[in-house]
């Protein structure tokens, strides 16, 4: 992907994702022809062909293959449907529209002539099929003109050249830039950053803090937030900022589970997207915090911490277990929550005022390098 | 609120709020001076307080009150929050900083000295504190420098002023300008804007196919989507685009209750915010579709209609009943959704052909002024 930086637009109805589409039916079709039985061969996408990439630090698929034949019984409507995706993507590049992936369900639901039968009953039907094709292809849904959820800003300096709009993300008032959905190179350009790292925030309203306060104007640095769990375009655009502009990646949750899970998302991908890891991991993003051992360093009151529940302690349990957690710092974190029984949120530090958060705590940590892996 | 635009900036720590918050709590300080029981008064916001304002065509908060007194043990804890929160507001409007409600919360809780009581504890007492501050001062969250959630872009030929920095919505590449979550006239300043009207868009993803379209150059207007039920910040939008700039606004729904409802929200306000349905609500808002009666009127095939459950039958029912759905093309519209029993989304139009909304559905609509009242 590094390379088509440097090219200006792609062609309409060509490269990559229209070479691999247009293989994936050549090579049913040359079966056809053949008389022999249609297989499309797909990687298995289940926790069995799962594996951590001890030397990458990502979260792979493996090379386990698995047959999806027409004249199998089983899998008959899915190669149907299978096909059907696939020639609705390869129809949406041509006329160079971006459409989402509910139109996609609508646009290909029809009742087959001559029968009862409906090529799709529900969009549950077609998701996992556009997985399945993905993951066959080697692509990204976005790069075959669908758009997934979007969410989650951006602020700071650098030039964004959206399809040929200049967006100065220094001057995007009090929201942001939105990121968009597709943030692939073919759309979003990077034109100048002078930024120094990026800091990704879990939360909008905490972003919104740290905008106000121009945190990235003093800490020279991009503040972006995936509201919540990043979408897939947020954590592909963090993917870019750190492989393209080196910047590092600095990573602010809560101090609990899900703010853990969310880092280690954004760092070494997800066990469902495995096969885009190295498109949406960053394994070098570091932890700034929170953590539950900042309590005690920053005399934080404990009647703003939150008690861990039965749920927390539990994944808690299992998350000391993970490969990716097992450094000394993190089983340190993780025991110590264990051992105190209490979480506690961003907001929390508003309990020591307003902006310590962005004078004091972030400034602090930042220049102590005080991260975890 | 109107004259406020006119203004450059309002100067730190004066301004509507800061006085409505000064006479609140003189008024309390008076009455404890004169040995009282100090007496609150807030309007009562419960439905036996609502009514629909036929003038206006809004849904309205009525005149009774009731009194929050501190030397009634009912009521101790609720009047000792209410002047905690009020003092927080004005300590933030002084320092000239946002907030959340969630930071708002953490920044007051704590134990009050020599007891075990804490002054909060969970946020969901803080927040309906805070719509009490807020109807008791008939004023907004956001004068008082507290975010609330925000979601939603725009698009189109109009130039925003975001405290100082100027963004341009036609350039705004595949994202659109994001809507923040306080729009009011002293951050959100309305530059330069040549557009005819406003498109309303309930959901993001048909908002991003009219984008691509560049539906807003060839219609000359505003395309927004609120993704889903729009959110305060974007109601308020709305309903200044129509105010200030003079812009109709048209809402495209899924035809189906949800749709309907979140159409009556923009246009009359809504139950629960109803002491804001004058900054919130568009009366004159139009309706251009989806109906039930698009199905016959554009030949779309019946498999992309969804069949009425029964939460949907009693909701429409339901409906039929409401003043605000009187009007005889309303009447209709229900009647004849539970007449053929079905809903439909916005993407059953791209069972049509991926352009179509874009290109026939939308322009015929408006073109010929065909709107639901």
């Amino acid at each position: 992907m590094q390379k088509k930086t440097k090219k200006k637009t792609t062609p309409k109805g060509k490269g990559e994702p229209t070479d691999k589409l247009v293989g994936f039916g050549t090579n049913v079709l040359t079966q056809i022809n053949k008389m022999e039985n249609p297989d499309i061969k797909l990687p298995i996408r289940a926790l069995s062909n799962i594996y951590f990439d001890e030397k990458h630090k990502l979260i792979r698929l493996g090379d386990k293959i698995s047959h999806r034949t027409y004249l199998n019984v089983a899998h008959t409507r899915k190669f149907m449907q299978t096909l059907l995706v696939a020639s609705e993507c390869k129809k949406i590049i041509n006329q160079n529209v971006t459409t989402s992936i509910r139109d996609l369900y609508y646009a290909l639901k029809h009742t087959i002539p001559g029968t009862n039968e409906n090529t799709f009953e529900d969009q549950s039907e077609s998701d996992p099929i556009l997985e399945d094709l993905e993951a066959a292809l080697n692509t990204l849904r976005e790069a075959l003109h669908l758009q997934a959820d979007r969410k989650g800003y951006v602020a700071g300096p650098i030039m964004i050249n959206d399809s040929g709009d200049r967006i100065d993300c220094s001057k995007m008032g009090s929201s942001g830039w939105a990121i968009p959905s597709n943030v692939e190179p073919e759309i979003i350009k990077f034109e100048k950053c002078t930024a120094d790292f990026v800091l990704v925030v879990e939360k909008d309203a905490v972003w919104q803090r740290l905008n106000e306060d121009k945190f990235w104007r003093k800490q020279n640095c991009l503040i972006l937030t995936g509201k919540g769990q990043p979408a897939r375009g947020t954590r592909r655009l963090i993917n870019r900022f750190h492989k393209e502009l080196k910047l590092p990646v600095y990573v602010l949750t809560d101090a609990d589970p899900w703010g853990y899970y969310i880092y280690s998302v954004i760092k070494q991908g997800s066990i469902n997207l495995s096969f885009l890891s190295d498109r949406l991991g960053t394994p070098s993003a570091k932890f700034i915090g929170l953590t539950a051992q900042d309590v005690e360093k920053y005399g934080i009151t404990k009647n703003v911490t939150i008690k861990l529940n039965q749920g927390d302690i539990k994944r808690t349990n299992e998350m000391l277990k993970y490969v990716w957690f097992k450094p000394k710092e993190w089983q340190k974190e993780l025991r110590h929550m264990l051992e105190k029984g209490y979480k506690l949120e961003l907001e929390a530090l508003s309990s020591k005022g307003i902006k310590f958060i962005s004078e004091k705590y972030l400034p602090e940590k930042i220049s102590k390098k005080e991260f975890l892996p």
